[in-house]
């Protein structure tokens, strides 16, 4: 049996230009950013002009999650390949994933066996840099509210109470809490600091759940930071930081086009984790997916009892959106596993 | 007068493919990574066949530097163009800007006015990642220095003795000194730590010295990060972290293509400090420069006696390169400055 | 209306020499340490050769507790006065104050009004040194604890994994958290930290429940200060710190001897926090005040719920003591307060 | 040969009590405060109403330190003991020893062989507890700065430029650089600290330089702790912080009193280093061995270009005093250390 990433690598060779998943779709070739020859986004620009059908989409969730994840992403892919197959103009829209896990245990986020999502590594890597984006604006803020401090605090902001947290795209348990802001008066101002893993910042969050880029702006404006001596909220906007945040996210907010190794469309834009965000893609993606395609196949992340639940609650409500029908992914290894059977069985 | 933003601008409507630049240079379509439709990476994969006289490279530098800067880039992209107009076949050579210094007072690193290199914005913001994968291949080596402590450290490592720095690709002073690893048992182990800008990190001095994948990787594993308790150094070898981080780096390493607004090729391609590295382009990008054109023109940061040296004494040692020809940028500003004239006029 | 400080300063002139008042008690003079004219340790050397029946211990405690104090100590100062006039031999013992709150809102412990030992004003200030050598001994732990780490950890101690706090004797809410040993490879080893109130603190503690200097030695001994990286508890009888402690501590170790404003003996001996630690004078004051006296009025801090069932059950096992009588304080503005009548009135 | 502790554990039998010493002086009983039977502190309210010659003071300084000491403090003691035989009203004038060291290599600082000072293991111990009471002062002093930032911070100080420092009786290298008031709002404010050993400290200092009470509390309001965020200095006075410092040293002022192995009165008051500060004993002490004695013999820490020195320009200028001789101790062992002989020998 080959593993994943044989399979990828062996796939890789059929792969088909970006521009011909792109045609697949209506894109034209201008109204896409190739990042080399497989990967593009689409240019924020383009709109679909020609009139059809609302697009149904279709939400994969699964029951309480193992440790070895449930299948969902591979029951997303084989469900978009095969509605393909139908002749249905199909797009599956799943989350881009961190680097951070990727040098960890767990393996990346683009599926496996023959339901991958390829190129897999560049996916599983650097991708087209939409986290590196999303950590710099996450930082841009840090440094401005600390600078805010440093240069006189006009605002008032107590060091003790900010709340905002800095992002590294990167599993480092010794960034998590850490004094910064040492080493004189030159240097910042002393205080108790730490960094999340990007998939669970702040930006993350607002990136995925924002609309278009002025929605973005206004969404970013609003991240309270901290609070000053006598307990009122500071933003991100008190401290004018969302237009260069915005800049930072400008080319990164355009969704991200791949392919399943059987040349099926896929969106892949947004990461934020399950547990401590909402857990789905990207809003502009989303939205942009059902522009394109009949049929958009997403997931959501952990079981359905969390991720299904803020799909529905938080996506759903704040993009107006009614899908059309749920899968849920309920493997024999997981009902055996919440069965009580042996966790090596 | 226009700004160099609007000049820019302006410029943009009229830039050529990046297609079209790399065929100046005879550079196939399928030898490009394209980043969008106006950047480029260069394949390692791709080699020039047609034989050719060696390239002659011409350094720019300068006399002492003034706060505003000295004209060097100008200058390097001015005479790029004069070559090309002369019909030389030419490739401007250029460090590529970090984001820090770009929210900050200086401004980007494409130079100004009619002598810049384009898009002027993609360049100065993420331009192709390389300085986001350079952060992550850095930060890596340091969580998994970390991590080793953490897990048992096998091989004796005296935290207070480590001397490997975090990076960031930003101006935060807040980062400078820090304690990391607070928070107790589960969170690391509490050391004194700190953040350098990216384009000072080790990581960024080894990309650039290292004249391919496979010399990148043996410098990697180089890099000594901490001492033993017993005063042994250790290095990235060590902790056996060179694998991953070539990976992170491996598709940065491919020289970055653009233009200047006259068309010319120009290559930007790896951003360290002058003053604290070696503040010259990669040798990469040199030598690819070299196989591709007859003029090279390239240049080294700050005043001669700092940046010259260095290119001199360093870089042209590493890769065996004698410059055919040295400009020294004198601007009137800067004599009349460093003749004791106030600084206003 | 005279203040405490008024009728403390006024009785301090008809204060008796403190031999007078050892010698109520038939301590002869060469067994009093004087600490200026008016206090003594009474040496551990002296020993009652005549023998009298068994000491009644009465036990004053309190209904719960309210902000402004329960007039425990007024009550068991008035109740020894009292047993004195009607010619019992009668001795009072009570916990000695820490430097801390006497800076703060509360005020001494040592009586009030008419019902006050005496000197008042040094007993509040450093007395005989006693918390100071106790601070000193607590703190001699805990260096010679982080200098083992420093010089070679040979007993394998995992530095995040120290549980034993360092002591001051004051109220400083800056030292309650912190990061100790930065400052590089020669200034200990980066760690977590922290400083208690003394009269919080470990040795605090042991000082007040160890019967002799031998048995104190041997409880110091005891106490566990970290844990190992394979989580073996680490006492300080491994890093053989009992000794200098005990050394530390001896001189303290003898109950120190005072007057009520009506010449009546008192014993103001140890003084842990009834809420962190068991909240009573020392074992070794109340053995003594047996030993002297007929009659041993004592007090235990805080409610009857907390201090009295901690002197019930820690302190009572410990020395095998079985007191005589309880005195349930309850005053009318407690009782008044706990009915819920406005703090004011 | 007899160990010095075997000498003073000897001596110890024959040592007379401290009222027949200071009755040597002319000092009443009842100006004297015992502590134990063997030490006392002098009165501040006790003044020598015999008229008499003024004293001659002797400096004993030494050549350039060894690594064991010159023999100083030997050769004090001898030269008072050998005046006093003579039949001069003598006294020796010593700085005492902070406990810090005792617990370290060097021994303390009460001579040694039958050149010694007793009851030596109290004077080595807590002694009268005036380090004790100058710890309490200094920090007192640091948790007043700190709880006007935490409450509010009218001052305006910057908490990055605090200058000022806590002490501690201990040598504890891990408390030389540390970050404080961490755990959140409750806790204080972040800032950069550390610890000085007693000896260091600005407290000990300023302890040693007073004339009187008054000129303490004077000398102690202008101590400066921090400055604001435009630069201006804070002063003890500014935080009203004297009053309560002079308080905790209100006793610790009064200089103590002790013997030589041979009966010669000895005041051993404050102990400031001589590398930090200035090296000698009291002003107070040393004015009131001057009302005492005839001969007073006193002693400057280090070798005579520093502790001499010192003495000269900063303790002889400040109290107004002429020192009548020097005797400069220059042992064979270090004139051979000196001229390059093996330690060894």
């Amino acid at each position: 049996m080959k593993t994943d990433i044989e399979i990828a690598q062996h796939a890789q060779k059929q792969m088909k230009p970006i521009v011909e998943i792109g045609a697949k779709l209506g894109i034209p070739a201008e109204s896409l950013l190739p990042y080399g020859h497989y990967k593009a986004k689409i240019s924020a620009t383009y709109k679909n002009s020609v009139s059809k059908p609302a697009a149904k989409v279709i939400l994969v969730t699964a029951i309480s999650p193992t440790p070895a994840g449930e299948g969902k992403t591979t029951v997303s892919v084989g469900l978009g390949d095969a509605l393909a197959k139908l002749g249905k103009k199909t797009v599956i829209c799943l989350r881009e994933p961190s680097l951070g896990p990727v040098f960890g245990v767990k393996g990346g986020a683009a599926g496996g066996g023959y339901a991958q999502i390829i190129p897999m590594e560049d996916i599983n890597l650097h991708f087209t840099g939409d986290l590196h984006a999303i950590t710099s604006a996450n930082n841009l803020l840090a440094a401005l509210l600390d600078n805010h401090i440093h240069q006189g605090n006009i605002l008032n902001i107590d060091p003790r109470q900010v709340v905002y947290r800095r992002a590294i795209d990167m599993n480092d348990r010794q960034l998590r809490f850490l004094t910064s802001g040492l080493g004189g008066k030159t240097n910042g101002i002393p205080r108790e600091d730490g960094f999340d893993i990007t998939a669970a910042s702040e930006v993350m969050a607002t990136f995925c759940l924002s609309r278009n880029l002025a929605d973005l702006k206004e969404n970013l404006s609003r991240i309270v930071v901290a609070y000053t001596y006598d307990g009122k909220p500071i933003t991100a906007g008190d401290l004018q930081a969302q237009g260069a945040m915005a800049v930072l996210l400008k080319e990164a907010f355009d969704p991200n086009l791949v392919q399943t190794l059987e040349g099926t469309p896929a969106i892949i834009h947004g990461g934020p984790f399950a547990d401590i965000a909402h857990g789905c893609n990207t809003i502009a993606a989303t939205s942009l997916a059902m522009e394109l395609g009949d049929y958009v196949v997403t997931e959501a992340g952990f079981g359905a009892d969390l991720g299904a639940e803020k799909f529905i609650n938080i996506k759903c409500r704040k993009m107006g959106l009614n899908p059309s029908a749920t899968v849920l992914v309920a493997s024999i290894r997981a009902l055996k596993y919440h069965g009580g059977v042996d966790k090596a069985n």
